[in-house]
């Protein structure tokens, strides 16, 4: 029997999720934050108003069941020119948005060309930004800022994160909540892709009452100015922070360690294999071997450092779906 | 009888003439000039290094049988910011020939996604630019130059066109032209929509050879830069001086006046009405009313001017399907 899942995220985590879980029999609703403010995504916000496309353009692509050439040109980048740094697929839900003057218009037009198995849902159609409030009473606002600035200079830890301005669940977010079988949160950086998506309004009291299990992946890494030198039970802290105890039914950790040479490379950037620190509390763990050949990524146009160390898309929804049997 | 019709030219012309024959029995090629230098087209070409995507898209949509919303989508042109200018269907375009590495390739996934009735070609696959050579010797290179500079001040008459480098027929335009019942040339400016195409090595011997009807529309206006003063007579005369006596089999020319408010418009840019004073030379004249009513178009982001003297696509193909019967 088809399964319904619903993986919360943004990003390349998210991709992952979506690429391992599509080839099992599932109906997939993928729930993208919105609140993306950098590279291509932040000059089409800033510049035309629109809503940010790329993790929705991520996610379409992960479900795409159309020509690859289709699936190509919606992340491919042009290198130079006005254009340089934009990405095609981000163009073109923006063009359509401000055609249509419909975000949610924009996204069926986008769904029908790459004929998407599942669902990808915006967790809100509000504009909003994620802020932070550092230890040190320090506020910082828009979700790229809270990445660039951690590179610069060694800053204290997030206290609090929180919406700018608050924004309301997209009541297809809610629906798919309620009605799945199982909720997978992650993987995804903790602040930018995962806790983004729960700060929205009515997101947490829907994952309290789903009947769903509620899944979180661990992450493989500390993301430096996130959660740095963050181990497990510190990333659990924070996610129930907003979470609420007793949510979580499960939290899957990867048990294989990552090359020697590829942790090097993350400790120049004060990024660490998180350590598992943790012990049953309320929700059940799930150890096994989630991790994918590590590969050498090659440059991109937008500068974004994209991980080396992540989960293997099939291992990753085998141990998923393992949840369900 | 289906009928194969081939449209020579590029730009509005050819929308409207492709436009109207689209809704006869026919099997519709456009042939269309690949040497726009200017606006968005412009940008494209120099930054990226692709062909120049304008006069393509804009025959794609003419000819497209997809919902409207993707017709609207190709037409789409941003405001403002990186994107200000640029029309989403040449991004498109440029994007795929970018990423596939052949134009012919993007033409052919653009072709399908808009569902085209007929064919779009490009009249050659190399990049080349339209120059003139003036009366007083002046060279002018690339077609955007030839209007903005008619534009600055008052300049001596066109001695001759060439193209820079020169450029090989597409083998599907002579295929095309080969088994065609009739070829119509135009309507268009002269020089930057219709001769830059005749200039191209091959289209006038595909021209000369074919059992096709081959047809002119004379413009009904003239053109500042291009044929500022021209009549009939000097129009068909330049035409000639690429084609060759004898080609021609018919020229079409509109037998209403625009009115006199929209010609005081006009005058302005010291441009006027076409003065009819042909008689039969080897060609047949046929005399029409094929005037459309006169619209004020919207401003547009590119600032380019748009004609509001146009032919009416219905009775401009009534017209030419007459000489099929």
């Amino acid at each position: 029997m088809s399964r319904k899942i619903v993986v919360i995220g943004g990003g390349t985590g998210t991709y992952v999720a979506l690429t391992g879980l599509r080839e099992f029999d599932t109906q997939l609703s993928a729930v993208v934050t919105m609140m993306d403010s950098g590279g291509s995504t932040g000059r089409l916000r800033d510049q035309l108003g629109v809503l940010p496309p790329g993790d929705i353009r991520q996610a379409l692509v992960a479900l795409s069941e159309s020509d690859e050439v289709w699936r190509k040109l919606f992340t491919y980048r042009f290198d130079n020119g006005d254009l340089g740094g934009h990405n095609f697929g981000n163009l073109f839900l923006s063009a359509l948005e401000k055609m249509t003057g419909d975000f949610a218009e924009a996204l069926k037009l986008a769904s029908e060309l790459l004929q998407i198995k599942g669902e990808v849902l915006p967790v809100t159609y509000a504009a909003s930004d994620l802020c932070v409030e550092l230890e040190d009473g320090k506020i910082i606002e828009g979700e790229t800022h809270i990445d660039e600035l951690a590179i610069d200079k060694k800053r204290s830890k997030i206290k609090r994160a929180y919406l700018s301005p608050k924004a309301p669940i997209n009541k297809d977010v809610r629906k798919a909540i309620c009605e799945a079988d199982l909720v997978l949160i992650g993987p995804g950086d903790l602040y930018t892709s995962l806790l983004v998506n729960l700060l929205v309004d009515g997101v947490v009291d829907e994952l309290s009452s789903t009947k769903a299990k509620v899944v979180y992946v661990l992450n493989l890494m500390t993301k430096y100015g996130q959660t740095t030198g963050y181990t497990a039970k510190n990333h659990v802290a924070d996610l129930e922070q907003y979470l609420g105890k007793g949510v979580l039914d499960y939290i899957l950790i990867n048990s294989k360690s990552p090359k020697d040479e590829t942790i090097k490379l993350y400790e120049k950037q004060q990024e660490i294999p998180v350590k598992d620190d943790l012990t049953q509390n309320g929700y059940k763990l799930v150890r096994s071997d989630m991790l994918a050949d590590e590969k050498i990524d090659k440059p991109r146009a937008d500068k974004l450092k994209r991980s080396l160390i992540r989960h293997d898309p099939d291992k990753l929804a085998k141990t998923v779906m393992s949840l369900l049997d």
